[in-house]
């Protein structure tokens, strides 16, 4: 079963790494992190480097295709070489997903069109315009597309995947060996849940910001 | 305010990164993955590589040190340059910390010596042994000293330390930024939780065993 994850510049780091540690210890599970080249990619950040070892041809026909997100996903909106990737994965993948903003990328290559599907939670409102309903849960199920909320949410998406491939028990063997157990100092994680003064502040500067033809 | 994460073979890899993902977003942080030569490190699964950016000698004072876990923990259990410069760090450093079994590393070294630490679940036995008190929180902080249990409670220990550094607010901040709103699919995550014929199952596979000298 190869599992393609794909990797960019300025992706969140947590976004691959998350789901990445969860599908690698399915059985029969061969991941492979593919890229427009070969080499590291940076991390949003600047101070990470993830290592593509295959270039999008090497993996034309993976069983699930992993898009994350990140800032650098929008330089991902527009048709080439990543979309034209997604759109041949996509018609012989068994699950085709994404975490963060990665489903924005899949929208925009048409993958979502019709589809309910979810995103970070300051660029869920994006989703419309791209063919898909926008949906409020952590992990959206539509047919053979998941796609999940923000950053850390790839884990729960990743588990819940876990579990339709392989069943429950080895999903729940692989959330005891990570010891997922998840017990936050805070209760913010959501914008329902934190302070309005916290969560205008992330609207106002959201890194998630389509980009704009130069004038 | 440097963060020096040590980076080695056969670690894992959500170690390091849930913590990263955290403390990476701390007003003047600058992170730096150290490793005992520059370049890629492979982790225990196989298949994913992060970079190592600088050598140990490259951060001889960093103000946070940590420490992930994995089966490569094993191979850093005895006196070297490892634990040379986790002596060196730790007398300067404002926070020592490790997530899963990187505490054992830590207590090697001589750095937990009578401290209250744990580990992950799977590993919390050999802390006795190497002169600390295992504890059965997710994180547990005495001192300096910040220990997380396994894997993905690197995200809480993180959280947990941003605030004590920069506040309640920005820790907030960086959770929602992170959507870290978690509901995992199944309550498995802890020893306590899990079906018990899952906890024995990964207690008789534990790679979190002690190398022993060759005869």
């Amino acid at each position: 079963m190869q599992i393609a994850i794909l990797l960019f510049d300025r992706l969140t780091a947590l976004d691959v790494v998350g789901p990445y540690d969860v599908l690698s210890r399915l059985p029969d599970a061969e991941v492979v992190f593919v890229g427009e080249r070969t080499g590291p990619v940076c991390n949003e950040v600047g101070s990470l480097h993830l290592v593509a070892d295959a270039t999008l041809d090497d993996a034309p026909r993976p069983d699930i295709v992993v898009v994350p997100g990140g800032p650098g996903q929008t330089a991902h909106m527009s048709d080439g070489p990543v979309h034209q990737w997604l759109r041949a994965a996509d018609k012989t993948s068994t699950w085709t997903t994404s975490v963060c903003t990665g489903s924005l990328i899949l929208a925009a290559a048409g993958l979502l069109a019709g589809r309910r599907a979810t995103s970070h939670w300051l660029a869920l409102d994006q989703l419309p315009a791209l063919g898909a309903t926008p949906t409020s849960e952590r992990v959206v199920i539509d047919g053979k597309y998941v796609t999940a909320a923000g950053v850390s949410s790839g884990i729960d998406m990743a588990l819940t995947l876990a579990g339709r491939i392989a069943g429950d028990g080895v999903a729940q063997a692989i959330q005891l060996g990570l010891e997922y157990d998840p017990q936050p100092p805070y209760d913010a994680g959501a914008p329902d849940k934190a302070p309005a003064d916290i969560v205008s502040n992330l609207r106002a500067h959201s890194p998630f910001i389509p980009e704009r033809p130069v004038a």
